[in-house]
């Protein structure tokens, strides 16, 4: 059969193990494809750059525009990330008749929806299992495996570099700053972490995945997302003793017919199997109607587990699968998309850590402000202060950790701003929701 | 557009349940198939007995063949279950020109092949991701998700049924006998849970995901399998002493280019996912040449999990990618199979449990068998008798926990025969695999 001819734009990490799968097991692929796939042209930054992959000189170029738009590549995989110029090359790619596949969740979640419409318009195929969770085929699972079902509730960790940088913290007690520094030695971390450790990635995805389970269209700017870069060791050691594993968790469920989204690092009950969801590993807790609870875990960093994804995605439109998939997409909501609720009107448990002062009638200021925004307080720890204060204030500082029950995120806001304004409360102050 | 139109084999539980999700959830399944899916025609065993959906009298039939060669059926989904007459009802519908959805794992593993064949021939497809692992989409993530990858390990919790015997064991400690009563009125198990408990239904599934991965036939009379019906509440305790849980695991694996494969009641690391996996959970975690470890993890018993799946294939047949997924399932496997591994060649670690009497030289006795059969003993564990023996015995009879390092199979079956020879050893006598 004819060959599926590929542009690859980038070959940096991703793109370098795409690269090595193409061409380390060609015969396979072809096999699996129905036909073989060939490497026809590469964008790259650098031309005398060392590769994992022989291209030979006519394959390379330092245009991606060239790629896109040579009559002899029939997809295009976009692998460079960003949304510029990355969306205009998909759109050139499209308009130039190429199926795409990406990796890129910042421009899926930003301008799926358009690039989309371009696409179907045009009778192309745009894929994209490899921008959410690396090795989990999340997009497949929702949009197919549990087409049968109504999603109702997705909770997920699908940064790995923020779970490899949280387990590091914890499990060999180090701060946050060595953990980050460890995560970039080990590739997993850019040298600018910001994108992962503010929560901006994990939100985009989390946009993603909530177009395609409940029809809603959001970016990470309509609902509350906090990244782990404000995390302390010491919260991560107070809730694993009351019982909690502290992950940047994604939730997108339905409450009373509206739709609950946040981002936030969330302390999540031992148990469940999200808690034990360790290292660079990504986990999606999906609960369907009629299927109830699955899971979904791999890699979520590192080149492989994402250059794994981007290659079924070609052999799926090597088999014609994606674009059936494909036309389907934009019924996989309801027919009108479910209204996000307020953030003020999420109903959830928090945990408090303040730092305090060691004298009478603390406990009882704080918990005056708690008791009149109606906040119910379910546990308090407060470990005793050291015998030597070296602080040079008048009375020595403690932590101090409250337990919230079920409360509205408009009252913890509420509490918050007045709890600031009490003199015997110090820096740091944090404030983390509790998962079910 | 045109509805599908679907013949219905069996009305029981997971029956009984699709026609639930096709019935209530009608809307949405015609939006996320492209076209209305609908129950043209159902065989009963009973036409009076009370039903969960309903059904006029002309849509009923006591005649499974009505159903299958019925000329307004588009498919068949086969939920009777077993060989006979299922086989027979699978081939008439085929040759009556049905595409075929089935959760038969003892049918897909006994004649798949042949199945498959016939199928092509005739141009249709047969669909059974409800046969393997209720909830869990496994046969799209091997035959699809991991296409870019070569499997080189599969290990999975793949019958829920005996995942929930164990757990209840354990947990609210109590026997084999009671806990299996408990499945019983909960539904998970059979009135005669033999299919289950011996591990004949957890063989014949891998059976089918070996088939898919490695492309090698094999049916459960060619390796190693072994139920869950002789273990006993003690060794779940012990293994739990030295860090293990006791799950029934079905595992295929690529070994110095041959294919261990087993299904036996194994010790699991507590740290490993599979041995959290608790209930009816399945769960199946996945190896790949590129993605590395992957998990899997859903209810594999019980009504809705399975029907979930069920109407995911019909789905998958309405859009058409079933049928192009159909086409490719027969080159998963390299073009030559894995050759087996012969069972006495199998390499693992063992645990050991005897009921020895209480008197010199015993421990001695035992070791010197496993020390001439070339077994290396990693650990013993054995607790005090009680001062007070009631046993009637000369000597007071006291359990004996033996771990292993890595051996081979086939010299643990020596030793056991040699053993089995000592005055010393008393029944019960238990000899379980530790996986890596």
């Amino acid at each position: 059969m004819e060959p599926l001819r590929i542009g690859l734009v980038g070959l940096g990490t991703v793109g370098g193990g795409v690269g090595r799968i193409l061409e380390q097991y060609a015969e396979r692929n072809a096999l699996r494809a129905g036909r073989p796939l060939v490497i026809q042209k590469a964008a790259v930054r650098d031309l005398t750059k060392p590769r994992e992959i022989e291209l030979s000189a006519s394959q390379l170029t330092t245009d991606p525009f060239e790629v896109v738009t040579d009559p002899s590549v029939d997809v295009v995989l976009e692998l460079i990330g960003g949304l510029d110029p990355a969306r205009k090359l998909v759109e050139t790619a499209l308009e130039h008749g190429k199926d795409v596949v990406t990796a890129n969740k910042a421009l899926i979640c930003a301008h799926g929806q358009e690039l989309f419409r371009k696409a179907r318009e045009l009778g192309r195929t745009i894929c994209f299992e490899a921008a959410v969770a690396g090795g989990c085929p999340i997009i497949a699972a929702i949009g197919q495996s549990m087409a049968s079902n109504q999603i109702v509730s997705l909770e997920a960790i699908i940064n790995g570099t923020c779970n490899f940088i949280l387990t590091e913290m914890f499990h060999k007690n180090v701060s946050y700053a060595d953990a980050v520094k460890k995560a970039q030695a080990l590739g997993y971390a850019e040298s600018d972490p910001a994108m992962d450790v503010e929560g901006t990635d994990a939100a985009q995805k989390l946009g993603i995945l909530t177009q395609l389970a409940f029809g809603t269209r959001v970016v990470p700017e309509q609902f509350p997302v906090q990244g782990i870069n404000t995390l302390d060791l010491d919260d991560l050691k107070y809730a694993d003793e009351l019982g909690y594993a502290v992950k940047l968790l994604a939730t997108a469920k339905l409450v009373e017919g509206k739709l609950e989204l946040h981002t936030q690092p969330t302390l999540l009950r031992h148990q469940r199997p999200l808690a034990q969801c360790d290292n660079a590993y990504n986990m999606i807790e999906l609960t369907g109607d009629s299927v109830g609870k699955a899971w979904f875990s791999a890699m979520g960093a590192g080149q492989m587990a994402t250059a794994s994804a981007v290659v079924a995605d070609v052999i799926d439109l090597a088999i014609g699968r994606a674009q059936l998939t494909f036309l389907k997409l934009d019924v996989w909501g309801s027919h009108t998309p479910v209204p996000l609720q307020e953030a003020a009107e999420i109903c959830r448990r928090y945990y408090f850590r303040f730092n305090v002062e060691d004298r009478p009638h603390v406990i009882a200021d704080l918990a005056d402000v708690f008791g009149r925004h109606e906040i119910s307080l379910a546990s308090v720890l407060q470990k005793e202060a050291s015998e030597v204060d070296e602080s040079g204030e008048s009375h020595p500082i403690v932590p101090l950790v409250f337990m919230t029950h079920r409360t509205l995120e408009g009252s913890v806001q509420a509490a918050n701003r007045e709890l600031a304004e009490l003199a015997c409360v110090r820096a740091p102050w944090v404030c983390l929701p509790v998962a079910d």
